[in-house]
């Protein structure tokens, strides 16, 4: 089994890409990571791939709010959606200039182009009513306390002990619609490497037929697979910090995963092999990619294995049948 | 003398289309002013004109190095080009998302999409060595030497008196080129309304075929002619605080400038009439539209009387003769 030079790939970069755990996110850092990163998706371009670029948010919109945070006084915060839009242009610059300089290195005379892109989400989302997903800085008791009262923030102890175990909760709803679907799909059909819906999108509810943006987060393999089905991708590939999916995760009858069908990837989803925040929306956004789209093969796999895996060499693929 | 409907505007938006100089900058305010200049853009695209966009930046990056500066021994500062490329997302979709409301609202199905844009400086322009424009936080004389000292910043008194009265001299280096000009032309031709070149682009030199981003500025009108340029446009509408140019500006005998040649607007130019700083990069960046492309009229208005100044009623047209 392996993919075909030509087809069209959609690829979510995981937040690995951009931004190691243990760094402290420097410039410096980010650009080393995203020069990794483009590495491995030249490799892709070269094969002959038709390439379109997703990506994660978490650590630079977190930096973002702890810098809003500390300024409050001096300039005015702005909402989640508005942060969001931000770090899509900053990790979008960082990927774009980057791809840009590697292609002309290859002699290869491909544009690229960033698209800041909102996702919408059903406004009625049970997300909404339960949110689940911590962004942003820790807090102590008395800081939690105030922004709960002051901002109406729902706040949560997140770590049994410690100085700071507070830390806000906003929703991650479902995407249904990437926004900006139409200048997307143009550009890739004329031949751009489309960066869009970076950090899950902005995430955006219709109210009386006006778009609205939220304060929430959208997991970003779920609004990739969004962009997937804007741009007919052939291919679905989340690249993550793994180069397959473990069934019994962190168990001692752990083993990869090569190869499952929709069917498979359901009832493992079911048994709880794979994480809610981690493992779990990836594998759903490749089901959902198999299920909602005429794609050919979803695959998870490493960054560094990327070229590898679709040549039929690694990774996990989820199949139709 | 009036522009005709179906020709292709580049409007370049003045810092007031998006935040008034008393403002503090909130949301809801930007909101409120970006609500009311995109209806004035709304009244030109149901005239039948073909809009592209460019903006200001200048408040809302000010603001986000306050925020980095503030934060600075928790979250790493990302360099000006970066922060250049987050304000082009921040203000895009607070853009777009209004202006794609309003189209709905008007039953008019046109796409909207900000790309991020990267704007070509030569490495040895003038500038680099003798900076003159301020950017950022004012600060007081232990800080700006400070900051001298840590990160080689060039800081100058730029007030006569009071507890804060240096500032950051950033190079301001002239425009060459859109990077992303192949993407901007293909959305523009296919009819998207496309937001680009935000703040003057995010500056970047050419180092032995690599592109580098610099801590620079890049003056938006003049960057906007040069995206006016890669979208072939027909009239380039520049909108400020003034509905006309004036002549002997804040003299005794200040009058109005209906229409000047290129060669008049040169030679007020050289007379000194116009403000370095403020109105005279847009004549600047007029004349060089009528005398660099097949372009038929530069126009420097207020927002508010954008349409009008369309139908030839107002506004200060400059021609090529």
């Amino acid at each position: 089994m392996s993919t075909m030079p030509g087809e069209k790939v959609l690829i979510a970069l995981g937040g690995n890409a951009i931004k190691q755990a243990h760094e402290k996110g420097t410039y410096e850092e980010q650009m080393r990571n995203i020069r990794k990163t483009c590495e491995n998706i030249i490799q892709i371009v070269k094969k002959g791939y038709k390439v379109a670029i997703t990506h994660g948010n978490g650590p630079q919109v977190g930096a973002l709010l702890i810098q809003q945070e500390e300024a409050k006084d001096i300039v005015p915060p702005q909402p989640m959606d508005v942060c969001g839009a931000m770090t899509q242009g900053q990790i979008g610059y960082m990927l774009q200039q980057t791809l840009l300089n590697m292609l002309r290195r290859e002699g290869l005379d491909i544009p690229v182009a960033t698209v800041v892109t909102q996702v919408l989400v059903n406004k009625d989302d049970p997300d909404f009513k339960d949110p689940h997903k911590p962004v942003g800085p820790f807090y102590d008791y008395e800081t939690a306390m105030r922004l709960t009262k002051e901002k109406g923030y729902t706040i949560r102890k997140v770590k049994p002990t410690g100085d700071k175990p507070y830390r806000r909760i906003v929703p991650s709803p479902d995407p249904i619609k990437t926004v900006e679907q139409k200048p997307i799909k143009i550009l890739v059909d004329s031949g751009v490497i489309v960066i869009a819906s970076g950090g899950g999108g902005i995430p955006v509810i219709d109210e009386d037929g006006f778009l609205k943006g939220v304060e929430a987060v959208i997991d970003k393999d779920l609004a990739g697979e969004r962009m997937a089905e804007v741009i007919d991708a052939d291919i679905f590939l989340i690249l993550t910090d793994v180069e397959k999916v473990k069934l019994n995760y962190g168990k001692p009858n752990e083993r990869d995963i090569d190869r499952m069908t929709v069917n498979e990837a359901k009832k493992y989803l079911e048994e709880g092999h794979f994480l809610p925040g981690s493992m779990g929306p990836k594998v759903k956004a490749c089901i959902r990619f198999l299920e909602e789209t005429e794609g050919k093969y979803a695959i998870i796999t490493s960054l560094d294995k990327a070229a590898e895996a679709l040549e039929g060499k690694t990774g996990t693929w989820i199949v139709r049948e």
